[in-house]
């Protein structure tokens, strides 16, 4: 007696797309099959829709101090339920200490917060916010006995304590190298960004729109040019989170023509939408960084999304009420993100499968298959393979959503996507075995996640 | 009740390695799951072995008319046997029109020779000697109604009547391009070639060691460089075949870099061998077009094995008597070619994999999926996946063979590998669901091989 | 006492512009000075001029039989006498040898045609149209003992003898890279454009527009790629002549980039005009090889005059009357060429300096100094240094002038250049210290040229 | 009647080498002849020496304050005594303003010091060690009204106050360029350097050695990358002085490949010696920054100085006694710098040109006419020709020196070329038309050099 079967659908993977069943047992996957005719528990009819490894967002910020007893809207419940609907059955969050404070001391606190809130599986990269030697022999410590095997470094916020100088950098690098585990990088350059940002202010100019001028695409790929030389000398494995940028796909590409293991992750939001939100009535509801950039700048993403420049999705989604975003209108004051997990899956399916631009093998790769080698989840997740967690997304190709505030499942009061239409989406979702979406629907439980730990240096596929 | 369970093993495809039993029915795989349990009419043991998709050698000159009466010492059945026992479940040849013949004669001619021989599956490149119009036109036909998704081009050969010059040869690139179907390229410069020859002719230079001199390594990397620019102007798909230069291979990178779609398959004798064989005493056994290189080369050769710069592994399988090999002592008379669709898998995996040069995903990838992506057969071949064909090969990672006469299937009464030992091979290989190897002895059937019609411009998976 | 003082002219070099006044003895310059105030058997007064060391046109066809008794319209006197009312002061003709004929018989003949003729200094380039090894062993004793230090060779034209196939070619580079000399290379590729033409004639397309159609860029290109791989192989230093298309350009850029040596020429009816002239009424009077291209083609060639893409301006002066050209109607038929040499310096001055694109340093590196280097003639030639011949062009930046057939002093019956305004004139011509024109009119002598045997390999300014 | 006529030398320019008289009058070169007849007051017998356009060093500190009252041990006077000795007729010195200085003052103050000082012609660079707008809008006048068309800037020494952060750095590129004015930058990551010597100090580790090591190649490279970067973004033209690295060279290269017009210098210490002499017993003495790096580097260097990676030679001469090298034994406290500016034109040609490794004419661009277009002099300097400047330096080829205190002119009291031996000098040097080195030995005046008002933008030579 199977526990689950999905029957009928069309199993699509990063390598091709074949007709079969799928039969799961104790949380896994048992059997792929053209007919899995034995009984099962539960049987899912997926007879024209799509079924995929379900989607990992290795960039989210749930239950995030911003300041001032600010906080993101989602904590890890709702963020996960959210991030469910969405399709993505595996998240991963940050760990990111206080100033002072022990790595590993981060990280525990961190999971308390989420063990028993989360309604997917999750892991934690830690974000390294400083370099002296006691700290980074925690690493080893936090990949060996957590599996933390990524981590996360600055080259901006120095005033929030985020920064690491390039003296610092390299060092944290190297340590990243000999312990096999990737970096994740925020690439903007601070003194730049300052300085426009002192010449604005000091002008008056304190508009939402001052926010985008004052990092213009270089701020993004000279931070790139100089952590991707880094990552050669080292031997580190870098992953540009966020970009948004065509001279910041060039700074990528160029790397790795020469050699440097340099991935790109970039949002939704980058191929949705352009600068010109910026100049709307609800500009400092957008406000992000890096900021959106010009519709130039959204074409080269897309191209970079299909021909293998930019190697995964991720939604950065970090959520502030319209009425913290709006408290100040100094664009310097105004806490910076919008939402995203609930949108990967929908927004990379419509605008680029449903709309031709893209194949359903590397729509794969980007949202589920990379994410899970880069981040060492593969092929436990990210694969239908007999042994791997039966976390699985199926998408009705036809269904038509107009998404929004009422469509979607975050506890944010407002919505950058308001009113967009997509085609395609997931409509039930399945984690571990237990479905926990059903008919668009959340029926799971939280609490339902668990913590992942991972591996560093995933060798099972060349190029990642 | 299934035809046939494997049993235990370790499913090694390009994308990773998992612990599954195999189901089948209908000489197609219909379920990969942990355990299969029902009932079987066959079942293998495949314990501590490692189950691939049957490889496929799509570079084979079985049955072929030298000259004067000159035949290869492999027909169709022989030949098809030593594939078999080596892993090989699909081969590919080659229809080769007289001067004037109709293509589709030819195709249909040579269909007839194989047909009720083979003993696996087949398919036939259409080898393109002539370019004008009425000939150009039955690509489109063949390619419609019989399946013919690639075809081959000359850029030497001239008095054999296989050459085409360059005006031929950019029309029938565009035509190839514009059917989608793949262009097979032998790369070596004619009229170079040809100077060194008379040279050495002229100088009463006629030795082995000869033919080797008169075919350095730019000879293929320039004919390599001109063949990558009329795939560039013409966007055709090209595949270089028996790439035996590390020139020819940078040639290759080069155009792969500006974005021409330019492939390379090297051959199981250009990783083993070097020209130093040219100077052994059974020198003329071992004469073949382009000949071996030096150290140096075949080290260019595996780094491209290795890192994705050689695509896929064929053999050119061309093998003649030691009798046909002596009957001139002048290089220029002796017929070319070595034995090689036995040794692709053992060679590959013994030098490669075993030695811990080269992961499984990889060769999986050069021995089976890339040629069936290339070769327009993915995934009814190439792939483990439910709906797939049946092909498998088991390999014993531990079992040593010593290669050579003894130890090969082919009918030739020699062998390049004589003595070589290798660690690693296929006892058992599976055709459509049909055990044709078992214990490393034939136990198929003549015949039982089918043609197949395939498709050209593969969308399978991105970079091919 | 001075035999000739130029003075209050801006004197031009590639170095840069001063005022100077030039004094001269013994037909060499023997003085650069601000001021010469010795006295002069002729004084020429330069104010408000331009003095530049006098042009080098390195590619003229005079006294050219083409068949059938079809001869070039201007012989060594009248095309000399071209040349110098259009500034130039030095040519080079070819020696191009008669299939069998010894390379020296050739060349000895064509300097008896010659001297007694020519009314400026002249050298030849030997026409290499064979390679056996009687041949190739002639070069070094012309290179010795003649001075002839450069080559030319063609890719094209099998018919009427010219070509060398690539064997040959391979064999020619690595002798002229032994004895250091300068390959002239005529690239078009041979088979490319008989598949072409023999497809247009058997479709009835036989109009001059079809010269044009049968020989698109690629054909240049390609033959460019090729040629330079082999100067990377042999190290021979490659000048490709008459260079005609932008894709062309690229080849020549990406060779140098891997440092090979190879350089560009183009003529100046590239830079003028384009491919809308084979639709005009006069079509055949303006067939040559390589045709005309496109205006994008035009505007990439001027890219390279300005940027050093082309090192060297050439006119490939090859006359026939407009009866001989109009002989045939089918394109094949027609004698190909047009009139140049006399229009260098105009067009490049009137088209470039004038009008802003060109620097005069550039201009004069193009018409004079980089010529004189490649050729093996600096700094006898190309420089207004002490003891270098005083071959002195004197250019009135100011005048208007119609080119054309009354402009002109080519025997020609027609211009290419017919109604065509150009700013910026030569008014006096000095060559070796004797003023051979003067206020635009020919004032010099049948028979003052001499020979120049030159020097191979120079090494007077890096680059070249 | 001449002033003084240089007689029977070979004249090498960076453009070729010829046989002339130079005569000269008022300070200028009025004649450049191969024979001046003209009687003259005084006549320099150059037979059997080559005469080059005086030496341009553009980068030399004299009475440079260090701090706590340690100055160089060479003003002005001796400085420029020294520098002419070497055969340099012009140095550039640099203006530093203090922290909050107007650039004007800084600039008439140094000024001020050096007037009445030098024995040779001199001009400034600005330093630029802050950005604000008012100081911004200094240069402008500095330029326009000063001819100050060069300014310094520093990627390291945040605690000296010269440090500029990216911003800062970004805005004066782009009003560099604006004013088409050259930017010199000393390239090294300040941050990675500080990590290095606090991890170093805080080991104990203090001895000069470690000097060494806290700054390896990559420190260079990554700042040369980054303001590449910038350059390319602003348009700016830079000049990488003291470049000491093959990685940083690779840099320099990489950047002018896609077209950023980026320059280098270097000095001859680091052609000379290596990090070797940081093992030696007097390694204080010869501590620098950028350090002596590997022999790997040194050749690399000369690469790049034969090849045209390297445009300049200067030679930051920066001389502190040997007790105030000594005052310190950690490494972070010793005033760095060595002597040079007498050196270059010595250490350049004998192991440049006397060995065999670098043509003449490569040897004068180096040392003077790419100076001379860089900093915007040409062709007042570095150029033979009639108008120009009569600064001129007569080299003995054959003279064997022994260098080190005795046989220089500098003040200081040692010599990191103490012993090595040389082949080739200067023996005679003119600085407008006057004599200010006869027989190696000083016979110019105190305040005899004039201040150099100088011209952006130079456009007098493709290249630069």
């Amino acid at each position: 007696m199977l526990d689950l079967v999905i029957r009928g659908g069309s199993v699509a993977t990063e390598f091709g797309v074949f007709q079969a069943d799928i039969g799961v047992e104790d949380g896994r996957i048992s059997r792929v099959a053209r007919l899995v005719e034995e009984p099962a528990e539960k049987v899912i009819n997926a007879g024209g829709k799509l079924v995929i490894p379900g989607g990992i967002d290795g960039h989210v910020h749930f239950a995030m101090h911003y300041s001032d007893g600010i906080y993101t809207a989602d904590d890890f419940y709702s963020g996960t339920v959210a991030a469910a609907c969405g399709g993505i059955t595996t998240i991963i969050d940050f760990a990111t200490p206080e100033q002072g404070q022990s790595f590993i001391d981060a990280f525990i606190a961190r999971r308390r917060q989420a063990d028993g809130e989360v309604a997917v599986d999750y892991g934690l990269h830690l974000s390294v916010v400083s370099a002296d030697a006691r700290r980074l022999a925690e690493l080893g410590e936090l990949y060996n006995e957590h599996g933390v095997a990524s981590i996360k470094v600055f080259t901006a916020y120095r005033r929030r304590g985020l920064m690491l100088d390039d003296g610092a950098m390299l060092d944290v690098l190297r340590e990243a190298a000999r312990l096999g585990i990737l970096v994740l990088a925020h690439c903007e350059n601070e003194d730049i960004i300052n300085r426009n940002v002192e010449r604005f202010l000091s002008e008056g100019k304190t508009g939402v729109e001052y926010h985008g001028l004052s990092r213009p695409d270089y701020v993004e790929a000279e931070a790139i040019r100089r952590l991707s030389f880094f990552a050669g000398l080292t031997g580190a494995r870098l992953l540009v989170v966020h970009l948004s940028s065509g001279m910041g796909l060039e700074a990528v590409r160029d790397a790795r023509r020469v050699g440097v293991r340099v991935y790109a992750e970039t949002c939704p939001h980058y191929l949705m939408f352009d600068d010109s939100v910026y100049r709307s009535r609800d500009a400092a509801l957008y406000l992000m960084s890096p900021p959106l950039k010009s519709t130039r700048d959204r074409d080269a993403l897309w191209e970079g999304v299909v021909d293998g420049g930019i190697t995964v999705m991720g939604s950065d989604h970090a959520c502030f009420t319209a009425r913290d975003k709006r408290r100040s209108e100094v664009f310097t004051e105004i806490p910076g993100g919008v939402q995203g997990t609930e949108n990967i899956i929908p927004i990379l399916y419509s605008e680029g499968v449903a709309k031709g631009r893209l194949s359903i093998e590397r729509f794969v790769a980007l949202v589920s298959a990379n994410p899970a080698r880069l981040y060492g989840l593969y092929p436990r997740k990210g694969a239908i393979l007999p042994g791997s967690d039966a976390d699985l997304t199926i998408i009705d190709p036809n269904m038509k959503v107009r998404l929004g505030r009422d469509a979607l499942h975050s506890r944010l009061d407002h919505s950058i996507y308001e009113g967009v239409e997509v085609r395609g989406y997931p409509t039930e979702v399945v984690s571990r075995g237990r479905v926990i979406v059903e008919n668009r629907e959340f029926v799971g439980q939280r609490g339902w996640g668990q913590y992942l730990a991972r591996r560093g240096n995933p060798k099972t596929v060349e190029g990642l």
